[in-house]
């Protein structure tokens, strides 16, 4: 059976968080914590910030290697540094992670600048269209990471706080509802944006009783 | 193959989210977004708060199921009234949910009230560890709801912005951290807690950089 995202549990339109490995002009592997967007079964569309490590090596090479993975540890040193270098596997168009759940190589079709203002300021980020190839899945029950359905729990959490909340928190509960419902909006399907809807209206009436 | 909660993909000591069907007094059935801990093969720990629907019939009933599933609306609903009475499937002691991923029936032996004092004043919660039986999995590649892992990606994206963020910024990022942090040493396992220490501590060199 030829595997394809959607064997991944992947689903079309939606945002995943994965860790994606580039190589270094010098040869060596890099890791970082990256969005990934499915786009179709072997199409993928990959969110960078200017500025970050990772970008520079897409640019140069148009080639990386998506890696599903749960796991806190692996995300976490990617992000401050890189794993351990007996943390990747050695692929025939760069480097993988070995303990990834699932990974797949992209190579690069297509590139757009998308330049947006945000509360930090100007904010450039580049998706980089991608064709998928070379897929696996290593650990089968496995699900890729979306934020979604942790902004919808969070949602619901604070949903059913709000009414004893003391006035003053009132205002942090509102503007953390805002901040939920657009990662949500973002990152998440057609239910997950109905469910954020239903649970904002809920919380207008809550917030007033 | 005896089920036990380890073929559901849960952790021991680790804390899910999940909703927990009920017999209201009139027979008809309830539903409600609920903590669950996990306490070995065939134990849980049911987490309630005073003053909820379930929990008046978690106290008359000694009896619950636990309905696992990532379905945003049927959380929403558990939540806001009911999900519709045809989501429900009678069962021999009560109700569980058509549509969950996995449903397991529990039997509580023993209860206790846990008072603590929040932000929110004072906070009842009553700790039902109860026995599980007839463990029903209907999607084997679904992963039980666990709120850590949302957590630790949350972390990194604030980590990854402290340093750009305006100063009046940095304080919401450095209160956000705090809370993320409480909600994962609750929630996680032992390699979640490892992970938000070692991003704590790079956040406070970011933050002052």
């Amino acid at each position: 059976m030829t595997l394809n995202l959607y064997s991944l549990n992947m689903d079309k339109g939606l945002h995943y968080e994965a860790i994606v490995t580039t190589q270094n002009e010098d040869g060596t592997p890099n890791a970082a914590p990256m969005g990934v967007i499915c786009k179709g079964p072997d199409q993928v569309v990959l969110r960078l910030h200017e500025g970050s490590h990772t970008i520079a090596n897409v640019k140069r090479e148009k080639k990386f290697y998506v890696n599903l993975s749960r796991d806190p540890l692996l995300f976490t040193y990617s992000l401050i540094s890189n794993p351990p270098s007996t943390e990747f596997k050695k692929e025939k168009h760069g480097f993988s992670l070995k303990n990834a759940d699932a990974s797949f190589f992209g190579q690069v079709h297509h590139e757009k600048k998308v330049e947006k203002k945000d509360a930090m300021g100007e904010n450039v980020t580049l998706m980089f269209h991608s064709q998928v190839q070379d897929i696996k899945q290593y650990k089968t029950e496995s699900e890729p990471l979306n934020r979604a359905i942790c902004g919808i729990i969070e949602a619901l959490v604070n949903l059913s706080r709000v009414k004893r909340a003391p006035v003053e928190k009132k205002k942090e509960y509102t503007d953390r509802m805002k901040e939920i419902s657009r990662v949500v909006n973002r990152v998440g399907g057609v239910e997950h944006k109905e469910a954020i809807e239903l649970i904002k209206k809920e919380f207008e009436i809550r917030v007033k009783g």
